[in-house]
C-alpha cells in the first residue's frame, strides 16, 4: 500500500514556510503501516494541482494540504471541484461551526468565511473542530484523495479524528515495526565506530539501521517489515538489548522521547525538583523543560542572567570571581548553579555559561566554549565543552548537554543504572 | 528557468525529521530569480534515486540533499556514480579537510571517514568547509545536478559559497520581486477584511498577494514578475505605502524580519535595556530575544518563575496578591514586570503569566488566559488575552504578544509613529 503527500502553496516553493505538515503526516501513515512513496510540494495554481492529480497512477492514497483558507489566494477547493467534475453544496454543520467560531470570540464573522461552508458535492466532509475550513474526502478509480487545510493544528485534528478511522477501515499494509534509540553527547561517526560489529550482524539478520543526527543528538532507528509483527517486535527488542550496554553513557530514551521528557520522567520518579541558571542558553533550557505539560510539578523556575550584575544580584555570584576568572569559567558556572538551587529552593540546579557566538570569542575561550554545572544535594560539579561555531546550534547543544548532565547526576545520587530508567 | 529540489532519506518519508533544507534552498533560488517547479522527497534506495533522476526532463537545475554521510545507510554517492556511469577518484583537498576536522577536535579519525574523500570522476567537488562529506556538481544534457549532504549548516555553507556563484554564471530567469509585511496580533480573516479594497486593486494591477499565517503572526507577501525589476520594485513599494496606514497596529517589519529582531532594533536605536519575567512562557520569550547575535547589548536577563515562591523571592511579588487574585491576574503580572525591571536594573521589563494548558484551566480562567504586563520609565500596564487551547501555540503567541506590547510602549514613550521605524 503506497501513499503520496502533496503540499500545495507558493509559500513552500519560495521557502517562506517550512513544511512541517508532511513530517507529521508521514509519522501517522508510517504507524498505520502505510509506506510513503514520495512527498511533493507544488505551486498553488490550477495547472500545478491538476498536474499533480493527473500523475497519481498507482498510488492508493493521496493526501493534500494547503490552499483551503478563506482568502483569495486559496484555490485548492475550486481546483478539486473542477478536476472531479463536481457541483457545489452548502454543508450545514460546517456553516454552524464557522458561525460559532466567531461568536465565541465575540468577533463579527467576515462574509468571506461563509463561503467556507461550500464544498464540492462529490466529497464527504472531514469535520474541522478547530477552524472554519473543512477537510474533504474524494474517491476515484480505487484511489482516495484527502484534502485538508494547511494550518498545522487544524490539519492534525482533522487527520487524527476524521481521516484515520476511514483509512483504517479501507486499507491495510505489510506491518512495519521500528524502534528508535535516542542518544545525546556523541557524534554520528564515533557512534558508528562503537557499534559497528553489532550493526553488521543487525543488517545480516534482515533489519535496517538509520543514523539520524540533529544538533547535539543522534537517533538510531531500527526497522523491520514482514508478515509477523510480533516476531519482528521480539527480534528488534532483542537487538536493542544487545546494543544498549555499548552506549550507556549516551542513550536516554526510546521512540522520539525528547531529552526534556526523559529528564522530567526521572525527576518525577524520584520526587525531585530543579531550577536553571542560564547565561549562554538565554532561556532555551527552561523553555525546553516547560514545553512539557505538567513540568510545573518539578520545575520551579530559572534565572536568565546575561549581564554580570544580574549574575551577582539574582544568583549571588561573587564579583571577585567574575573579575578574576571571567563569566565563562568553572567558578562562575558552579556559583550560578548553587545560587539558583538556593534562590529557587530546588533539589537540583543546572547552570550554563559560555560563548555562543558569533562575537565574544577569545584565543583562550573561543566561540563554542561552554561551562555547564550541576548543583545537587551531594555537591556541585562543572564540565567544560567545546561546542561549534554557530550560535543557535551552540545554544541547543548546551541546553541538551545540561539536561543530560543533570539526568546522570540524579541517577548517580539515587544509585540507579541509566539502563534501568530507559523505557 | 526551472529548478527541482529532491531530498533523499527515509527519515523524511516516515516523518522522523522535518525537511527544513528545502525551505532554505527555495528562498535562495527565489532570490536568484529561479522558480521552483516542485520539491520532492524520496526514499534512500538506488531505485528511488535513479527514478527521480530519470524524471527530471525539462528541469534545468536539480538540487539533491541527503544520503552523503559516512554511515552504511548513506547511498546517494554510489547511486549517482552509477547513474552517471562514472568511476572514482580521491579528492586530496577533501581528504586533508577530513583529517583536519578530527585533528582539531583531538579525536582519532574513524576509518569510514576516509571514504568521504572518494568522489565520482565526472563530478566537480563543491567544498564543504564545515564537515567531511563534499558537495558534488554534475552536468548532463543541459541539466545541472547538485548533490549536498543533508546536515543543514553544512549544506547551507556549500550552497552559498560554492554552488551559487557557479549557478549565477550559468543561468538567468525573469526577475521575481517580492516584499513581505510582517504582522502580529490579528488573524488572517480579520486582516483580509481590513485590506480587502486595497487587495482588489493590487490584484488588478497584476501583482499577487499571499497570506502566510503562523502561530500569532501573519505575513503578507506581495509578488510581481517581469522584465523590468526596478519598475516592479517601485510599483510594489508604492502598494506597500498604501496598505501600511491600514495595519499600523499590527505591522512590525518587512521581509521575514522576526519580531525579536524588530524589537532589538528599536531598543538599540533608543539606547534602552530590557528584562523579562516569565511564568507561562517558561523562558521562551528570553530565548527568542537571545537567539539574536548582539542581544546582550540590550537584554540584561530574565526570571522564569513557575512557582509562587519564586515569584515572591526573585521578583518581590506580594504573597497577598497571589492569594487574593491568583498567579494569573493583572496585579501579579504588573508586580512581576516591576520586580524584573528593578532586580535587573533595566529601562523596561515585560512579564507573562497565564494558563498555557492543557491542565490548570478554570471556568473563570480557562486554558489560554494570559496576562502580559510592560513596566517602563512612565509606569506599568497590563493586558488580558485569550489565546487558544494548545500549550506550545499559547507559549509562542504570548511571547510574541509580549514583544509587540513592549515595542509599542517604547515607541509611545519616544513619541515615534510605528510606521517610522519599519525598515
Amino acid at each position: 500500500m503506497k501513499a503520496r503527500i502533496i503540499t500545495i502553496g507558493d509559500e513552500i516553493l519560495i521557502g517562506q514556510i517550512v513544511d512541517t505538515n508532511s513530517a507529521w503526516l508521514a509519522t501517522q501513515l508510517h504507524q498505520l503501516g502505510i509506506g510513503i512513496e514520495s512527498i511533493v510540494s507544488i505551486s498553488d495554481t490550477r495547472e500545478a494541482i491538476h498536474g499533480a492529480l493527473d500523475a497519481v497512477n498507482g498510488v492508493e492514497l493521496v493526501i493534500m494540504t494547503g490552499g483551503l483558507g478563506p482568502t483569495k489566494d486559496d484555490i485548492t477547493k475550486g481546483a478539486l471541484a473542477e478536476w472531479f467534475n463536481s457541483g457545489w453544496r452548502t454543508d450545514e454543520r460546517v456553516l454552524a461551526r464557522v458561525e460559532e467560531h466567531f461568536a465565541i470570540r465575540g468577533i463579527p464573522m467576515p462574509e468571506v468565511n461563509r463561503e467556507q461552508a461550500e464544498v464540492p458535492e462529490v466529497c464527504e466532509v472531514l469535520f474541522n473542530a478547530h477552524g472554519s475550513a473543512p477537510g474533504m474526502w474524494f474517491e476515484k478509480n480505487e484511489t482516495v484523495f484527502i484534502s485538508m487545510p494547511g494550518v498545522p493544528f487544524e490539519m492534525k485534528s482533522i487527520f487524527a479524528d476524521e481521516a484515520i478511522p476511514k483509512i483504517q477501515s479501507r486499507m491495510k499494509g505489510l506491518p512495519i515495526v521500528h524502534k528508535t534509540i535516542m542518544t545525546q553527547g556523541i557524534g554520528e561517526s564515533s557512534l558508528m565506530e562503537i557499534i559497528t560489529d553489532w550493526e553488521t550482524q543487525l543488517r545480516e539478520s534482515g533489519l535496517k539501521l538509520a543514523y539520524l543526527p540533529s544538533a547535539g543528538a543522534v537517533r538510531l532507528r531500527i526497522t523491520g517489515q514482514g508478515e509477523d509483527q510480533y516476531a519482528l517486535q521480539r527480534q528488534i527488542d532483542s537487538q536493542v538489548g544487545n546494543v544498549l550496554p555499548l552506549i550507556t553513557d549516551y542513550a536516554f530514551g526510546f521512540d522520539d522521547e525528547r531529552l526534556e521528557v526523559a529528564l522530567g520522567r526521572i525527576l518525577k520518579k524520584f520526587g525531585k525538583t530543579m531550577s536553571t541558571a542560564e547565561s549562554c542558553t538565554g532561556g532555551y533550557l527552561s523553555h525546553l523543560i516547560t514545553t512539557i505539560p505538567g513540568s510545573s510539578a518539578y520545575f520551579l523556575g530559572g534565572a536568565v542572567t546575561y549581564s554580570n550584575e544580574a549574575k551577582e544580584n539574582l544568583l549571588s555570584v561573587r564579583n571577585e570571581s567574575l573579575v578574576q576568572f571571567g563569566a565563562v569559567s568553572e567558578e562562575v558556572a558552579l556559583q550560578m548553579a548553587e545560587g539558583a538551587r538556593k534562590v529557587y529552593g530546588s533539589d537540583y540546579a543546572v547552570a550554563t555559561t559560555g560563548v555562543a557566538g558569533p562575537d565574544g570569542g577569545t584565543e583562550e575561550k573561543p566561540v563554542g566554549t561552554v561551562w555547564i554545572a550541576v548543583a545537587g544535594p551531594n555537591g556541585s560539579k562543572a564540565h567544560r565543552f567545546r561546542m561549534g561555531d554557530e550560535r543557535e546550534r551552540n545554544i541547543r547543544k548546551s541546553a541538551l548537554q545540561g539536561m543530560q548532565l543533570l539526568r546522570k547526576q540524579i541517577l548517580e545520587d539515587e544509585g540507579i543504572s541509566p539502563l534501568e530508567v530507559l523505557h
